[in-house]
């Protein structure tokens, strides 16, 4: 069986570049259409429905561009019962575009409730549609191994994978993750090599991928040398700061520029049509125009950084 | 207007003790009448409304005996938007019982994600009913300062209150929360300190609190001097390991032999059927028995304290 790491080699090695498209339905940055989802006067049920519609438009969008979409659970837990109904819709609709789906979700709780978050999120409750369940998951390490462990289960019988959080992209990351010499990162990144150790592809990486911001590129390559067999989710592009020429140390492979990570943008492309270059086109077409953008100034950075390797 | 630290306070003195009861629905261990729970064959609606009814019957146990009740979302999410109709209905019956509603849901997110879950969580969405939010939440802190400060703005402006990772109970936590000298637990005591310098009532507390294993007596002292204004959680009473005896050093108001924190049971209370010494009996007999105990037992051990001091 292949696991979470060659099934991801394979899907961007088919679209040729790892670019991730996080959807992230800001409500005061939704296109007009959509302004009902932030209409404290609508139904609860009509808002979420918006939602629903704008991610279905972005996964239009997606489909064929790239190999993953990343939807983050708070702005559909917003709208409650309501929102995860759409939720749970988004992600069916992902998979019929043939596209990886990483829930942005962040969970972590000791191990009999964890086991929970892994059945519900990550392997699928019977009775609910195997189509609506996640590929891969973002998790809090805080808790330590136990906390991890029912999700390495659900990896090591399927070919699904966690991106644990090692070095986030926000302002206030250095507080605690910086915490200790070595840095409590470090101590972070050798736990996530060890629960990847028995669960790696051909591709010489493991279904337990890292979460690592972007907008820290000095310590990219640092935080390569620590996680060799994690597969990278680098937030952070574009909106937060991240420049694509600061991406070659997460992609060591010059023969496989797409290899050792996904690099993911939610506001820059979904919401491009606030730009001024944009001013006046229609929200799709900008972030249509942005995503392309977006995935040829990474290839060409990871293939510039072929040139000189 | 009074905040967090100051409802509980009430809520506590009024029952004269600290005790908090989890709602940690376990589909495996839940009693037969709700055995539809864990049937692959039932309807994920039909499963979600077992978890529902038995929450129903715990909370008829709670009423009037403690002041709040600590659901587990995880396993609500389990059943996906099934799953989350019943959470939202089970934090409504809680509030008609008059009980205080602390939403185990340990998010914790970058600072825009980590608005609309303070929103969905603890503020209330329009459209949602303010009853089926909560009243407290425990949050994660690996993200650092703006990752909280959403919440803390909802704290800011309304009596409802935050509990933040610090040292929990589970196996491994010591793997990252040990971390450095001082260890990393140290580092969150003080930013839950500095969080919560302007939100103090007048207990002296303030509504940021923060989670702290019981399973760590010898360090209970050492938490509470660390943490002298946050209300603390202490879950892993009972089936956990922790003691009654243990729990002094975090209660130090002899007068208000209440103050200073909650004490949580789950599966202590909520599957005492299971115990050889209720063999037989009824499931929600057992369980009322069980809290009776719990509850006497901590009172008994805080007015023990009260004398040595």
């Amino acid at each position: 069986m292949t696991g979470w790491a060659d099934r991801l080699d394979a899907a961007t090695a088919a679209v040729g570049h790892p670019c991730l498209l996080g959807l992230d339905p800001h409500l005061d940055l939704l296109p007009e259409p959509y302004a009902v989802a932030r209409d404290p006067r609508a139904s609860r049920e009509e808002r979420a429905d918006a939602v629903g519609a704008f991610c279905h438009e972005l996964l239009d969008v997606a489909a064929g561009r790239v190999a993953a979409v990343k939807p983050q659970i708070a702005f559909f837990e917003l709208f409650g019962a309501d929102g995860w109904r759409v939720w749970e819709d988004v992600v069916r609709t992902a998979h019929e575009h043939d596209l990886l789906v990483i829930g942005d979700v962040k969970r972590g709780d000791i191990s009999s409730t964890a086991a929970a978050y892994a059945t519900a999120l990550l392997e699928g409750t019977p009775g609910t549609d195997p189509a609506a369940v996640c590929d891969g998951l973002t998790l809090n390490p805080f808790l330590g191994s136990d906390s991890l462990a029912p999700f390495l289960r659900v990896c090591e019988g399927t070919d699904k994978g966690v991106y644990v959080l090692v070095r986030t992209s926000n302002p206030s990351s250095s507080e605690l993750q910086l915490h200790g010499d070595p840095p409590l990162w470090r101590a972070v990144a050798a736990l996530v090599e060890r629960w990847g150790s028995e669960l790696r592809g051909t591709s010489g990486y493991s279904a337990v991928g890292a979460v690592v911001g972007a907008t820290h590129p000095g310590e990219l390559a640092e935080l390569r040398a620590a996680l060799p067999h994690a597969p990278l989710l680098l937030p952070g592009y574009g909106a937060q700061g991240g420049k694509a020429g600061d991406l070659a140390p997460a992609f060591p492979h010059p023969d496989a520029p797409w290899r050792g990570g996904l690099v993911n943008s939610s506001r820059g492309i979904a919401f491009a049509y606030r730009s001024p270059e944009e001013a006046g086109a229609p929200w799709k077409d900008a972030a249509r125009r942005a995503l392309d953008r977006m995935i040829e100034e990474v290839r060409s950075a990871l293939s510039a950084s072929k040139r000189s390797t």
